[in-house]
């Protein structure tokens, strides 16, 4: 048998490990907080990348690089955001070691302290406006709708793979705009592209919305999430995209020169995911035999597995398998034959449950008599025999069956754990046992602490496509126009 | 007119960073040492990379990511190592800052002192085998054939763009192997896959060769090498694989299980080429105009200027060009069409001359009446009318015509500045004026010091492919079986 998975009714954060250490996308390394992405995880983070780079580019947008390191004096020059960022970080003080004086390993070498300490970059607004300064001086450069893919460092004192570590690979899109109405645009446009990428290749249902003054990110006039359920109830932020207004431009002095001839500020935009979303990928779909990847985003969509006693048998049962899995890659398919035969077929079979591979073909002795194969769904673990003229059809269907599938389900799943009250008795107890809540709010940090206090629940968003609708506040009772979107949260 | 480019003959080191920075490739930043790398550079190293990326796949080789940061203490584990590598480098000694006492900005928390310095990888193979270690326990998990990409740090004293700076973006493939012979002949797949990159794709020819010891990477066993000639005859080394030996398995005590039961330490590789390669690139073909891009690797192949006095004849114009970029976009070309109406076609051609767009089709009313467009080829300048009819099929010829004229370009002039002598003197001379020197070497790191401090060149490699010859060394007179490639270089 392959890995044991812990079950998600015994033990639902040991079940998310488990999946991501067995099934081989990442783990724990020797540096603290800090993960290695392993060739399977990493194959589907390159899937996500080259999807979002896809789309990004479809957009007008570009891609760039800019410095690791921030001087710390940059952090400080927008007053929110050195709160939000300038805590737990990466601090650069020396750039030389020498050889111990005792002889033994290496040292500072303390003559060679930096003038001023360099952050590991957190986010890079401050670096970026700061370049931006030279490349901005008309109307005729705007827009900059510039992207960037790259690692940060938040140094979180409690990890978990993927879902917060101190290093995570991400993207960071920074654009800058000559009007408010531009910038805001473009703010939208991301947090939709998000959520395209989320529902349309992740097969995740997400919530749009606003954040909270609360939630906010440190530097941003509003901030537009997408929130998805996972499987516990939990909430889990997936994106994010903020509308800057002018506070970086003001912190760094960035002005253009008008058509008209005045100088103003510009406006700034600036949003990304990261290497989270493949927490979320896993927690959506996943079971207890293992991952649940969507056929858009699997590395591996069809595995092939010879049946087989003898090496005579295999040879030519490979003889059969070679021309299906050719035809099958002329649809556009990646397909593994896995034909090792130092593992029995159960074996394989689970590994490649675990792993989530959406399409299973097996083919044995009897199959070659009746010119028939076996194929097996992953998302419902349903197996049926079809003639093998069939089969190539057959699993093409399946690509977009299962991806309809799974996302239907996760979005059945969301719908029925999502909850509209106006009983906080009856809202605690939801929280309490996971789900989201769509319940009155009074507007005010105040009692959005309270509740927080009270059930470790947070507003997760002010949804863009909630009705207007007089209510009370769940708490306090006060004047409510519109629901909001209660949940714990990763 | 453009942005002015200093002439090769009149600075040539100034040439080349006003081509940097006026070809919007990159740009210094507020950090020392570290660049900010544009969009137009950015996308030239994206398509770098991607070919790459393919080839490595091809072959066999899977992506992965391993933490930024090396505990200090692993650099020391491997004695050669720690020695080229513990020197320069961003040592991150605290986790967080706070608000300064005196209320002015924020200061490193001295309480949040780590307990082990973490190092900045300047390279990966420390923590890399730190986690082989948990990966390889018998032969059944060999070969391990990991690429990663990713940003690394060396803090250089004296940069430039490119060339030499304190971070920079690359790849490090880092392999493990049962046997020597497997790890050696990894070793070489991947020099030749580098030739075969810098000759077909970067229209550069390389010599291909071992590195003597004293410019051996700190922990190989050899090292192997591809040398490029700039235009100034000095050699820029442009990759390099090294056959590691079980060097980092021994340091990490990383052993694995033979079929046979014993136990054995691991045979390794590692190899990488950077962002350095754009340096190569452009000082490889690029002329006092700007840069000369191969068609394979520039992000714009094609671009069509639409000459017009009146918007009615750009109306007219476009009626026309519109089809035509279509058509060679059918044909797989990356294809920009310039309307813009607030520059002269003349700005606009020196624009993409600078910017090293191979071909360039320009259409004006007279073209209009006779059916036909004018073709600019970047390399040579030549321009030549042709029937409209014709455009498509003359674009997608020059494209192969420009790669190989621009390689074949460069492979002259190298063979016109690589000279074979046996006299010291006229060894000197050449060095001096620029260019390769084939000359023999007694083998002995003393003669290789000594003719550095002479004549500041070094042995850029042993070529692979040189004959063997007795012949006497070009210092000392001692006896020599082969000659080898002295130059100056970058």
């Amino acid at each position: 048998m392959a890995k044991e998975v812990t079950k998600r009714q015994e033990n639902y954060s040991q079940w998310y490990n488990d999946l991501v250490v067995k099934a081989d996308l990442a783990d724990n390394s020797a540096v603290r907080g800090c993960m290695v992405i392993k060739p399977y995880g990493y194959a589907i983070w390159e899937k996500m990348r080259d999807q979002l780079d896809k789309m990004f580019k479809a957009t007008g947008h570009v891609n760039a690089y800019f410095p690791l390191f921030i001087p710390k004096s940059f952090l400080s020059r927008e007053a929110s955001h050195v709160e939000g960022f300038a805590k737990e970080c990466a601090v650069v003080t020396h750039y030389r070691l020498k050889n111990s004086p005792d002889g033994k390993g290496i040292v500072v070498d303390e003559d060679a302290r930096l003038e001023e300490e360099l952050i590991v970059r957190p986010t890079s607004e401050t670096i970026i406006w700061n370049t931006y300064k030279n490349w901005i001086q008309s109307y005729r450069d705007l827009p900059i709708l510039i992207n960037q893919w790259a690692n940060v460092v938040r140094w979180e004192m409690r990890t978990r793979l993927f879902l917060r570590t101190a290093e995570f690979l991400w993207q960071e899109g920074h654009t800058a705009h000559a009007t408010e109405a531009e910038a805001i645009a473009e703010t939208e446009l991301i947090i939709n592209l998000y959520a395209e990428f989320a529902e349309k290749y992740m097969a995740m249902p997400v919530f749009k919305g606003i954040k909270t003054a609360s939630e906010r990110f440190a530097g941003a006039v509003e901030t537009y999430c997408i929130e998805a359920m996972m499987q516990d109830g939990k909430a889990l932020q997936s994106g994010t995209s903020h509308f800057l207004g002018q506070n970086f431009a003001k912190a760094f002095d960035v002005k253009f020169a008008t058509k008209e001839g005045s100088l103003e500020y510009v406006w700034a935009s600036s949003w990304g995911v990261s290497t989270r979303l493949m927490g979320a990928l896993i927690m959506a779909h996943s079971d207890d035999n293992g991952l649940v990847l969507p056929p858009r985003l699997a590395p591996i969509q069809v595995v092939i597995v010879p049946i087989f006693q003898k090496p005579e048998q295999l040879a030519l049962l490979t003889e059969k398998i070679i021309p299906l899995k050719k035809e099958l890659e002329a649809k556009g398919l990646t397909v593994k034959y896995d034909d090792r035969d130092t593992l029995k077929p159960g074996f394989k079979f689970a590994e490649h449950e675990l792993k989530g591979i959406p399409v299973r073909i097996a083919m044995g002795p009897r199959d070659m008599e009746n010119a028939t194969v076996e194929i097996a769904r992953r998302d419902t673990l349903e197996k049926k025999i079809y003639p093998i003229n069939q089969a190539v059809e057959t699993v093409v269907a399946l690509m977009t069956e299962i991806q309809d599938n799974i996302y239907q389900k996760a979005l059945d799943f969301r719908e029925a754990n999502t909850y509209t009250t106006d009983s906080y008795t009856e809202f605690k107890d939801i929280l309490d046992k996971g789900g989201f809540v769509m319940a009155h709010w009074d507007g005010t940090t105040q009692t959005e602490e309270r509740i927080k206090e009270e059930t470790k629940a947070t507003i997760r968003c002010i949804p863009f496509d909630a009705p207007k609708e007089d209510g009370e506040c769940i708490l306090t009772g006060n004047a409510s126009k519109q629901r909001v979107v209660f949940a714990k949260a990763y």
